[in-house]
């Protein structure tokens, strides 16, 4: 099972720490963790998964070896860019929204346009040109709760 | 100047409509429009364009020779997925929304994550995860003011 | 009919001469160029196909707008290094190699793949392990000959 | 160091053994192996890399969960057909060869374009269009001069 943990590469404390649980819980429930090997989430994810001696494989959007964060069990260098988003997205079984940004809006968006399940904690909403909320993400309270939904639809 | 036009592949007469008259005024601004060479919005835009003379690239996310729009000046085949999104946008000096979808919304956040210029017909909105609305993108009542005010943003 | 013309981005005054006449007689044919949009080989490609007044599409390897070289209709800026090379390949309806480098024989490999058919005026030779030539490419003397093998074939 | 090994989604038994022996050999020297997770020599080399418990990441061309060889880490479904390889080898240190084919021959030019070094084992060979080699990759005689090769070129 492979799921994808997508935010913003500048976050928050709040945000850094949901995402080292999620990072935490996803490596004890057996999941291995994509994320884009970054800053910000990307960052607090692979160490919270590393710390639990989870696999946990970056997928950049450039090629600088300098530019990894720590905690990675394998890095793959596209060299794409904001492609590289579709590539996180294409390879996980569910993914995990923690904070929002544009780019982190993208790879929600890529989701929803695959059928892949999204878990959203903390992530951006979004309205339709009537002002009705779009369905197919699925919010959720913590940690805790986002990592059991992902696993469960990422199973099913 | 480049502009992309990107709308869902399955829209409704308004959306066609909106579409069609945008490619037109487009082509006779001078500008080169960029779409994604399918049905729908693109197919409209493609369309419009192409009646008023205009050249028009279609950027498809298969090589299916079969798949593509009438109206094309010429075709670029990916055969990325939805990774030739973010090459749309990034070869775009503007982009104009018609309409939402969840591959639509990947584009206008790939667009603003990039900070390229997106004018919305008719698109989808964005909250942050307090409800709040997330800027950067210009709403435009009809087709005439999203050009005039993609054809200044791309000048600039 | 779309053609791409490959070859290295430093040439000589040869390579160059032969680029720009191939250019010259795509266009004179109707065919579509496809080309790399930047130095060498590419530029003169675009600038006698543009020339003769024909439809000059570049495919980038970035998004620098200054790193164009002249005489394209419209670029397409994939900001993806070297994976521009396989969209250049999948876009054609057969391709050109004038002249020889890494880039250009990525590009002559990955059209054999997919069974794209590839002409060769000047380009670089493929033995498999035992030193036996490996097929698969036609060779031409001349940009006439490689231009009316490359139309014949596309159209096949 | 990650060390991506490269040959034919078909193969015969000689190959398929470099390659077994080449895996083997990359995860005891605590090589990451990187592999296109598909048939042939890129399943042999998985094979030999986990059975000696090494780290084993595939990344496939397309998104078909079903298409992917055992004794994989990971996989990273890139959905992109053989623009693929271009990832590989921008995540590569160091690409061994294993046989030949147009898509094997695509990987081993785009590692020289890159500057990545290439260790040759039963590769094809490149000659310019007079007839004389292309330098550029090292011939290996057996798997464990391949990996050694590969190893003391990644490392510098």
């Amino acid at each position: 099972m492979q799921i994808a943990v997508c935010g913003p590469r500048e976050c928050g404390d709040v945000e850094a720490g949901w995402a080292w649980e999620v990072g935490r819980l996803l490596a004890e429930a057996g999941a291995t963790v994509l994320c884009g090997g970054g800053g910000g989430v990307m960052a607090a994810v692979a160490a919270g998964a590393s710390a639990a001696g989870g696999l946990v494989i970056g997928v950049r959007p450039d090629s600088d070896r300098g530019a990894v964060c720590a905690g990675l069990s394998a890095v793959v260098f596209t060299d794409m860019g904001e492609a590289r988003n579709a590539i996180l997205i294409a390879s996980a079984d569910a993914v995990i929204v923690v904070g929002g940004s544009w780019g982190t809006l993208s790879e929600l968006a890529l989701a929803r346009r695959r059928g892949v399940p999204v878990i959203s904690l903390g992530g951006w909403r979004v309205l339709d040109a009537d002002g009705n909320p779009v369905g197919g993400t699925t919010l959720a309270a913590d940690p805790a709760e986002a990592v059991a939904l992902a696993v469960r639809e990422a199973a099913t």
